[in-house]
């Protein structure tokens, strides 16, 4: 059996929920509230599953009778894609691989997590930063991030990471597009992901995944 | 042939030196000064190889004739791991994987993005973070990853991540220490990352990936 700790608005926890669906994979979903109760992620309960403090988490109970949990949003992909081979999430030939994780890393190391709600916490709290301020910081590391990204989409070899399927990189810049909207970024200069996005946003494995369709969604 | 373009500070360019070592790969090198010339990594020269402007980049053009260019460090030791799999960097087993790749990619999204040096230029020129607030700003990310590693380490079936053998995890966690104590911080709460960062800092593998060891030092 699987289990996601999630929260309804972590892109990190999103990401999981596309690739559970593009499996159609079962799951059952344990919602963390990053907020509430000083975020329910530093609770003694939640740091014996996860000692990262953080969401996403899988549990697997299905591998053999021995417990998997597996913390990391790309981690959890990655495991995924290894036990539950079919339908790939990855293409096979090992350079493709390596462009199709290259362009999801770009997200997941290089725009997300300057964006992500404990370090606009930090910028606020501790660094005093203005509203207006932290907006631009916020938009500034999207900007950068999906103008790069969008000259990475142009070399692969389809319109989608798996020529006509999405995948692992499709988990990945959906979350990051939905957030960009969420803060306003103008995303009319990059055009090949806005494709991908119109390819994507009305397919029942990321629909099913957004936020608002979340048991936790507020 | 392998060539790596890198900067003798980069911790993601460390990774991948590590990693290439760990193998027994020869590989030229090409440095990219990030600081120089407004940084080497903008010049549209190496956009062209890398449109994400970052380094690492790894240059295969041993793979039957093609072409490979692949940026984002695990991205680069993924495709090392598929292409040249002895000596492995990762164990076997799926849940096996997982764990060591959650431990790497908490370094690689949760602590490393927060603290490269383009960051910590964006606080100290658009936020005007004096240098004591940017110092603890690098400290609070550091330590609270660190402390998180501390208990994931404890998981880990051996003392490396490979048993006695290092791997993924430590070519990232080896770089991450060596930037923590760059900035002083404080690193006795952690003796199982001392005891991991005492078993590798003699190996050669290490030994010839470290930042002075680089033809681009400074």
């Amino acid at each position: 059996m699987l289990t996601l700790y999630s929260y309804w608005r972590s892109s990190a926890a999103y990401r999981v929920r596309i690739a559970l669906n593009l499996k159609g994979l079962a799951y059952k979903q344990v919602p963390v509230h990053l907020v509430r109760d000083g975020g329910q992620q530093h609770a003694p309960e939640y740091l014996k599953l996860n000692p990262q403090g953080l969401v996403p988490l899988l549990v697997d109970t299905g591998n053999g009778g021995a417990e998997a949990r597996i913390a990391q949003s790309l981690a959890i992909l990655e495991y995924l894609d290894e036990v539950f081979p079919v339908p790939a999430l990855l293409p096979g030939d090992p350079a493709q691989r390596a462009q199709v994780r290259a362009l999801a890393l770009h997200i997941a190391c290089d725009i997300h997590p300057l964006n992500n709600l404990r370090v606009l916490q930090y910028l606020t709290a501790e660094l005093g930063v203005a509203d207006a301020a932290k907006e631009a910081w916020y938009r500034h590391w999207v900007e950068t991030g999906l103008a790069a990204l969008e000259q990475g989409l142009a070399r692969l070899p389809g319109r989608l990471s798996l020529g006509q399927r999405p995948g692992y990189l499709e988990a990945c810049l959906i979350p990051q597009v939905y957030n960009a909207r969420r803060f306003n970024c103008d995303l009319k200069p990059y055009p090949r992901i806005l494709d991908v996005v119109a390819r994507c946003e009305n397919l029942d494995a990321f629909r099913n995944a957004a936020p608002e369709q979340q048991p936790d969604a507020e």
